[in-house]
């Protein structure tokens, strides 16, 4: 006897890895299961059974003496489709092994340490080292539109907005087209004008953003190509997107997941210049070994840790690329400790927030080197200037971005543009220790 | 004998105003003065003389034995003209009650009283509200060019940044044209494409803003049309700019200026929809009265600042229009008070900030009614939820938005779009009460 659990589709199937029975609307499930689950994930039922079905929006479950049945008031899908009236039961291919935290303490710290792999997993298939080539399946039907565009939107929430702002200057580098970042509720409010030639990027980790999804429909509507990119094949994003690219397919087991690696990047490379790519490529394939570098920062950044869990604010100043660092950065630690961290463009320091340092304020400045490097010292001058005492994200060896600072964390260097998927780690991991010590 | 003045160019003159005698490069000023006096800033000497020289760009002042002479490197000056060789000697026509604090205990309350003056000499003589006109004649013969345009871009720092945030949606609504908002560092730092068909806003009170003259200067550079929007005739962006815009040409005493008034606002009347500029007239004509009602808020506020001078942190919360208040009211309680303060778009909330609320976190939310009020509301609901108690920023009366506040300040409903040239103002107190009750 099947066990069936109704997911609601918000997090997605894998249609592609399931064998299915079916369920027609109306009918109730032949033999009544034994036991019915309801929950919000799949992770949270798995060591109970394999054995699923999904919920569409607007469906309505009604389960009576043991039996389920499932309706609808209408027979149009939200993504315009018609009904087929079917909902498959699916058999869920997800290991139990992938949600469990195996000999980490929280999952946070095996998805932090998961990092290397996922990075690798995410290149597999679409990067090839010896031609440097990069093929991105899901986008390249498409290049010929997406190049001919008025504009570039990317449009995200929380953690994929940063992921966007970090591969803004990339995309306008490489494409020349004017690229705009959009937060989805923003996006939203301003109802702002889209038009047939703009190309809509929409980046959610599961793919079920609710506010993305929004922006999704309201730039499709306006006849916008939609891409997307998250982590979750058969997403409502990845349903409902024209072209696209699906990262990590993989479980999701803890709030809040590690950034979304590489999208835009590797997007960019497809769209934009070769000989760039070409240069990029190189550092890609020495990425994973870089992350597993930074990851042995663990027991420095828990020492650090000891010294900021009581502080009451934290600020995390940078620019150029690293701004995004910063924003990150600050949302973790925002997220996971409670502590007020504010994620602050280095250049907008003398326009109000230089009044926030003092030798109390806790303040981490990233000054890894890269074309705005001097300005970034001109910002630790200033911080210095006031008696702050940052603790300072630099190069390895780089006495003279270290000069003055409280502490030095140390990472290795990479191209500008993929800079801060190693500089992010640090952050997550002092998020991660911040929190422990704090009892959270 | 006079007694000029070095001003550095950058905190510009009124060339319009002036009578002028004339120094010529290299040679003494003709009869030694007895007294040289420096300064960066007019309002600093006008008590000692009215006589003064300003510096250009690379300017070599050398003084010797009284004597003064100014040398150049080169005779090509910054903006591409050459060098005329003179540097004269103006008269200034600042009335030293202009600089005044009068009856206020200091420039920034003076300045924030000042504001129901301060709209109306905007609007004088561009709004005509019998024949429901408005007329930009900076703007004016270069309408065609800048309707025709691929994109708005207004760039900006601090203040002047989120008078470019505030203004966007009405920008995007009248034109229907992409309207990006740029942080004139970051703008430099990612070396952002421009092209001959794009429209620049630059947006400066003292038109000397350092990062925003480097981006008017890329932006020209690349082709694209300038438009400054300045308080001050004679500034660096005024003579940079193709076209042009100066609101409230005075002093400025005191930093920090209370935000710029109404340029975009009345920048898209002139571009945008008829129907709607009309509408937004009849609520021009009626705002410096509405101003001088939020004022009266003045013992609330300074009652609430005594609950909030002690805390650490201040939390400004809103969406839509009021994203832009949010951003300002929060920088001008970090630069003022030197306490940790945070504009959040309450769409992000639970992205992650959500985390910060308690019962113990002061936050700010604005709930006036516009068309993402709902929104707002469920946000409000998500704070309480968690034991915040709000202070609320509602419309007189509103008591589905104060329901649940801790306590409430109640503001006259204008316009949506208006609506923030109000919210901002109890903010600009608060902050102003907060620091004088922490002594600074």
């Amino acid at each position: 006897i099947p066990r069936p659990v109704l997911l609601p589709s918000r997090h997605g199937g894998q249609p592609d890895a399931c064998r299915s029975r079916e369920l027609h609307h109306g009918a109730a499930l032949a033999g009544a299961a034994d036991r019915i689950l309801l929950a919000s994930d799949a992770s949270a039922i798995i060591e109970h059974t394999n054995q699923v079905i999904y919920l569409e929006d607007d469906d309505v479950a009604c389960i009576h003496e043991g039996r389920l049945s499932i309706h609808r008031l209408s027979r149009v899908m939200n993504d315009g489709s018609s009904d087929s009236g079917i909902r498959e039961v699916h058999t869920l291919r997800l290991q139990l092994q992938q949600i469990m935290k195996g000999n980490f303490a929280y999952f946070m710290l095996k998805e932090i340490y998961e990092q290397p792999e996922s990075v690798m997993n995410t290149m597999r298939g679409r990067l090839r080292f010896d031609s440097q080539e990069v093929i991105l399946g899901g986008l390249k039907s498409h290049m010929t539109e997406i190049k001919r565009c008025r504009r570039l939107m990317l449009i995200a929430c929380g953690t994929s907005y940063h992921s966007a702002v970090a591969t803004r200057q990339l995309l306008e580098e490489l494409t020349e087209l004017p690229v705009v970042v959009e937060l989805a509720s923003d996006f939203l409010d301003r109802q702002t004008p889209v038009f047939r030639d703009d190309v809509g990027f929409f980046i959610s980790q599961s793919g079920e953003t609710a506010d993305t999804i929004l922006a999704l429909r309201y730039c499709k509507a306006r006849g916008a190509l939609i891409v997307g990119i998250t982590n979750t094949v058969g997403s409502s994003i990845s349903r409902r997107a024209t072209a696209g690219c699906t990262l990590t397919p993989g479980q999701r087991s803890e709030w809040p997941p590690p950034r979304p690696t590489l999208p835009d990047c590797r997007s960019g490379h497809d769209i934009g210049s070769a000989a760039a790519a070409c240069h990029h490529q190189g550092s890609l394939e020495v990425l994973p070994e870089q992350i597993k570098d930074v990851l042995t920062l663990d027991s420095q950044i828990q020492e650090l840790a000891k010294d900021l869990h009581q502080k009451r604010s934290l600020l995390v100043m940078g620019r150029g690329y690293n701004f995004a660092t910063c924003l990150e950065g600050a949302l973790k630690i925002k997220e996971l400790t409670y502590m007020h961290s504010e994620g602050i463009m280095a250049g907008e320091l003398k326009h109000g927030p230089l009044a926030l340092i003092d030798e109390h304020m806790p303040v981490v400045m990233i000054l890894t080197r890269d074309r705005v490097f001097p300005k970034c010292m001109n910002a630790m001058h200033e911080v210095t200037a006031r008696g702050g005492q940052p603790i300072v994200m630099c190069h390895r060896g780089d006495t003279e971005a270290a000069a003055g600072s409280k502490s030095c964390i140390e990472v290795p260097k990479t191209v500008d543009c993929m800079q801060v998927l190693l500089n992010i780690i640090p952050l997550q991991l002092l998020s991660y220790h911040i929190a422990v010590l704090r009892g959270y």
